[in-house]
């Protein structure tokens, strides 16, 4: 006999459509919530037991049980069953056919309402967890290639034009202060998933004698929802979630367009591993970058994801309604996606073997250095914007002759100007460019160096918590 | 060894990794295109044979080896395998194990890339001609409903503030058309999904001379795409479905809200059949509409999968990229949840009993026939804002004696204006504002019911066709 | 005395705050309708007095009226009223203090929601007309440059590798078969805008005798809105709008990713009018092309207006309610948007000159013809399994060489394969790579010149429409 | 003659096209940034007066000229010109005009990428202090309606159907706690938005010996940007602020759907002021709840800008592009919406009369009491499941006789279970069921007044500081 008939069948006149059954159940997706569900029903029982509401028998029988269901749910050995609808139903049935009635009353002063609240933040908690030490190994992969490579230039783009030389250490760096942002936000998320709806019940708090910082204690909640309505129907946490998810896969997806771009012909910049690449079933000669365009199609993934939260909860009226229940395949999609990512991400990073050579003369297309030179005529007492038409002029000139600046001889350039002088072929050197950028953020090699210094230590800090 | 190293390991220095492997592949999910691959590779095998890529032999065997695995399908005998990367290469593979040479000769003049373009296409379309039947279907029970109810009146809201009288069946009509306008959108659709890639091969066609308009036509493609870069990279088609989805969600989204508001006990407009409620693991007394609660909440999904679709092909190069993978998902889970959104509206709309009493209770409060009093002053020649502000006075009255307009006594009513005769108690009943509202569109129960004709005219037409 | 004391003030015992009459008014951005406001005005009033509701004198006198505010509205001197909340109170006003109570006597028989409605829907029939011609000239621009290109050899990518090449026509063609969709799915929405909700009033038709009919004929509506809650309630079309101009826009973002790229020093395939381009304020030699840039983000503007249009109908019970005003601005932002790209990039596209040898010589990078040697060896009777094999040992050889495959002498082809012989030579040019794809679709010259010629007869049979 | 001929001219051959100017300028909308940019520039201009790199002279210029431009733009006397672009080059021009040389000089050391990034960040950091303050009145606001109705009773709902009696302060109490978790989220990302960009310039940081510290200090910043390249494309802080929005529109959404439904005829739980609704053109008696539900229309508008931003910034490579000058408008209107509906929903608060006996009776409906009862029977010894099957056949019972459970005699109560007695009809009560949920959370009257003690204090706190 269902679960459906045995619940709820004295107030009801025909069971639950079987067409209903599996349209409304959540097993199916639910059941990776059936670790944490013990775990805060452990706490629950716990909480009863000291509150006098449950004997210590019952307890201890609770207790036993689990365990044995634990062990269970590990050795994948539950034949999980879609007539009793979802993870708690099942759970407490199992618990109910190994243990009785000390199963039975476990549910007192709960409601299912505040139970898959109290899971989902439990499971989520874990997994930003399992997430900020993802993005610290990867940042430290990036890390990694960026040490090897605070001379390394290649050009600085706008537009995609060339823009003015930076390190290619730099340029890895940009990335690692992104994902440090990544990580503030999942932090900030954290504190408010680590808070305990337990106790609120079906949507009004209960009329047992519970004790709700105690639950919140043992199950390492830092705070009690102080709100019965707001703590069953509140999702913001899962909102919030997959807002720093989808700014997250944003930054993968310009990390992912720009090794696109790299490992293209024209520009050559790189070479990916081989075990990172596919090829076609078509084109002997093809070798694809196909996680980094995988990466960047699964942003749209993620930004679905959060709008279908969004959307979920926009003009829901108190308190708990059913289209909550679909907070959840979005948000476990969300979560494999940025776990499997940053996964993926970091042994790729590990792969990438930039070509030195192919980022230098790109450096040296497209008068990278003419800014330095207005610099300089400015450091000679000219004003800027006379400087800049000095050297739109003189960029025009190089164009047409097919040359660079640098390869004008000295009285060519001092037709432009009279007071460039000998020097300022240092200045238009790629490296003389870089090292004049020496501030703090700037593309000077002992100034990439200190940030990777400064990035070690936070991770290496981090890491010693 | 597994398709990686076979396939391209020439070129290759290193195999795919683990990790890689299980993030690239999507057999997982892309199997379920397996009958139409087979579908779309038995057009492709008899036009090579026909034009003399193929031999008659090859073709024989082909066609005996599908059949094979068409078996297997169907008896959910087969071991799909990740190291083959999807559902191509699986079938591929299977072909060439049973058939040998063959299988290998098979994918001569295409790629991968125009096979899953028409893959979708055949799937899609299927998929499409499902969903228009069961809008039919769901029409028709609202027909079914509606004709019932042509009389019962229920306060006509806007802004939710009863406005005026409407039938039940008016109501009803209101959402045929919404669904109506859906299968169009449709129908529309369907036309730019029916369209051969098939012979584009990987981006530029192929050197061997084959028939394309020979492979549509087996394939009950009403065009042939006419630019092989558009034809791989375009997916357009699976846009346009998943926004016209997500329109047909929104109706389901407006008509849950209704459900749910008028099974409310404030409402208390319809009791829905138990089948379609569930009830409280705590609370005893509850019986809630969880099927239509849980539709409006996947209206959420099907906006986010939109959204994904839209992300996902912003900003690509052309023409095949990896990208695209991330199409197929989105697409199955919207297709899914249309379908069985259908299905189970389409039952559970049979099971709605509309409590008339309560619905005429409801119409009779909030001055519903207001607008009735100022038309009759109207055509006695009061102009229109004048009227209108004589009977805002009069429900000032009518409010503060805390009665209805028709409970006044005619002298009371004359003293808002002397125009005011003894038969405007009729034109203040429910039915006699409905009734004159009798035109095209207009809720009098004659109008209404030719809209019932119309339509069970034009779905009977269809199922005929 | 503003509108909102005379109009509803004998109900209301306090007047409208200041706040909520600047944050309900919607005359800021509705007054964008005036004129079809009045286009809808004149045709209600025409059938009015056809039905006799309304005196032949009123009708003069209102058209008089309306010809005198439709100069004001062309002079741009009318003193729009945030007081009088709307366009139709702000319109209504100025007729009634030009003509008196004919003009009281215009509202008879409708309401400002059916009235809204059917300004939008002419305004935006319109706007949709104006977009398909701005596409069909946009196409013609394409056409013009492919026109000269197809012998312009580029190579075709996949995953942005080079894959086989193909001509600069074929790749533009691709684009003027996205457009060509993107104006079917304009002229499929456009049936479903050009229906007539007029005559729906409130929500529930009137007690008028009115002739729906005649009022959609008078305006060109080719339908009427068969129910006259869903009359009121439907913004379908507006989304439908929202999404193929979505699918539009989705469009340009790839046009714009392949130009910013091409422009780049890297690729340097095109060079683009300096008039497209803009410089730097700091630096001199810079030139960006901002156009296609802002194109490619103006993607995400459409994106979101669609979803905010989703969003707002998302769970709303029927009829009118006041969420509706938030259809306008997102609608105008998007038609805005999308007719000043359409105008922008076709004048654009013809300033666009590709650097001819530069496409070539990156077309002779990457082993663009690995396939047709493939191809070549399979049609010798290899199976392509094993030839795919032997052209990946080729390439995989003739890279280390740092040379092409066809740099490679007979005898070392020949110790891949004993078959290839000395015609191979031409089979591995770019010429005859592209020649060979002579198919419908393929990238052979010949091919698509027919599809130029195709769209050229298409497009001038539209024109002659 | 304009800014496009005079900055870039000497490099391009032919001026920017009409269209273009247009299409590409931002005066129209950046125009709102001229305050901060005049702020930014003068700590510029100070900081690189303190290096040495611009005199004292130049630095009192440039003072006495901005003093005069900031009197313009507060007497709003400016005319802004579209030929100069943006607000930076509009300011620069004035600046030049009024000042000459030093004028000119300003720009030295930093690029308009810099200067655009830390105008917005200084802009969004005073709008959010504004949302803050606003956030806290309007909860506030909130605090003051709870405190007078810890004992006004009204039915908690779960699925829309009576669940268990809450008081009317624990309803609103559970808005206080959504906008508190609101208000943490925008001080999050103020901590992200509060850092400086300042001195990266266009990309790599300049060759001038600039002190970044200073002038982050002098502007109020936290923390300067520690990657230059990061520092001009970064767009995290205005992605997450409007996340933060969209949720805080999202919560006006739910409590906007609760007004709506709270105002209608069925319901009538509340009355709203007059001033804040309007009335209908065609029906005389309508009120309508027109701001709530335009608020609940808005929050589509804010989700709609967020994927705007998240669309603009996907697959965007390193660093600047055109496409970041999209980020702007969603960004303004995000703030608009948000701030102006904060004020009216402040406002309109104070104009919620609850209809106490009302909210009374429809707690008497639907066995609000039935939960107590079981838990009545479960403190007696009776498991819960059994108990809950016992108040199910009494609920039954009681529907069948159309009573209420308090309404049968004890007699038949203990029929469904010999343990009722007499005290039973104390726990059935609405006080009694209200009273016994006594915990933290709970909607027991003084738990609730201790909530509303905790906000209080928490508020103050925050004003005092």
């Amino acid at each position: 006999m269902s679960h459906h008939s045995k619940t709820w069948s004295a107030r009801f006149s025909e069971p639950v459509s079987e067409l209903v059954k599996t349209y409304t159940a959540s097993i199916q997706f639910d059941k990776r919530l059936s670790l944490v569900d013990i775990q805060g029903s452990l706490a629950h029982a716990q909480m009863l037991a000291e509150c006098g509401v449950l004997s210590e028998a019952d307890l201890a029988d609770i207790r036993r049980g689990m365990a044995e269901i634990i062990d269970l749910i590990n050795q994948n050995k539950i034949d999980w069953s879609v007539d009793l609808e979802d993870v708690h139903m099942n759970v407490e049935r199992l618990l109910t056919q190994k243990v009785g009635d000390a199963g039975a009353r476990l549910h007192t002063g709960r409601s299912r309402n505040d139970q898959v609240a109290t899971d989902i933040r439990l499971w989520l908690r874990g997994e930003t967890d399992t997430i900020l030490q993802l993005i610290a190994d990867f940042q430290a992969a990036l890390l990694n290639l960026a040490l090897d490579h605070t001379d390394t230039i290649l050009p600085g783009f706008t537009h995609l034009q060339v823009a003015q030389p930076v390190s290619f250490a730099h340029h890895l760096m940009a990335y690692v202060e992104m994902f440090g942002r990544d990580a503030e936000r999942f932090a900030d998320c954290r504190r408010r998933i680590n808070r305990s709806p337990l106790g609120a019940a079906a949507l009004a708090g209960t009329t047992y004698p519970i004790k709700r910082k105690r639950t919140a204690e043992l199950l390492g909640f830092e705070e009690v929802c102080r709100n019965s309505l707001d703590a069953v129907s509140d999702r913001d946490f899962a909102i919030e979630f997959a807002a720093a998810a989808s700014i997250l896969m944003m930054h993968f997806s310009r990390l992912s367009e720009e090794l696109v771009l790299w490992s293209s012909q024209r520009f050559a910049f790189i070479k990916m591993s081989d075990r990172y690449c596919t090829g076609s079933s078509i084109m002997p000669q093809k070798k694809n970058p196909d996680v980094p365009e995988l990466v960047r199609g699964k942003t749209g993934r993620v930004y679905g994801h959060l709008i279908a939260l969004l959307t979920l909860m926009k003009s829901q009226p108190l308190a708990y309604n059913k289209d909550n229940q679909e907070d959840k395949e979005p948000l476990f999609d969300t979560v494999n996606t940025v776990i499997d990512t940053l996964r993926i991400y970091t042994d790729m990073v590990s792969g990438i073997v930039p070509i030195v050579e192919n980022m230098r003369q790109a450096a040296l297309q497209g008068f990278a250095t003419a800014t330095d030179l207005a610099d300089y005529l400015v450091k000679k007492g000219i004003p800027f914007r006379e400087s800049h038409g000095i050297v739109a002029a003189a960029v025009k000139y190089a164009e047409e002759q097919k040359c660079r600046l640098e390869d004008l001889p000295l009285e060519k350039l001092q037709s432009f100007s009279p007071l460039i002088e000998d020097d300022i072929y240092s200045v238009l050197t790629l490296e003389g460019s870089l090292k004049a950028r020496n501030h703090t953020g700037g593309t000077a090699p002992n100034q990439v160096k200190k940030q990777i210094e400064f990035w070690q230590k936070r991770l290496s800090d981090k890491n010693a918590q």
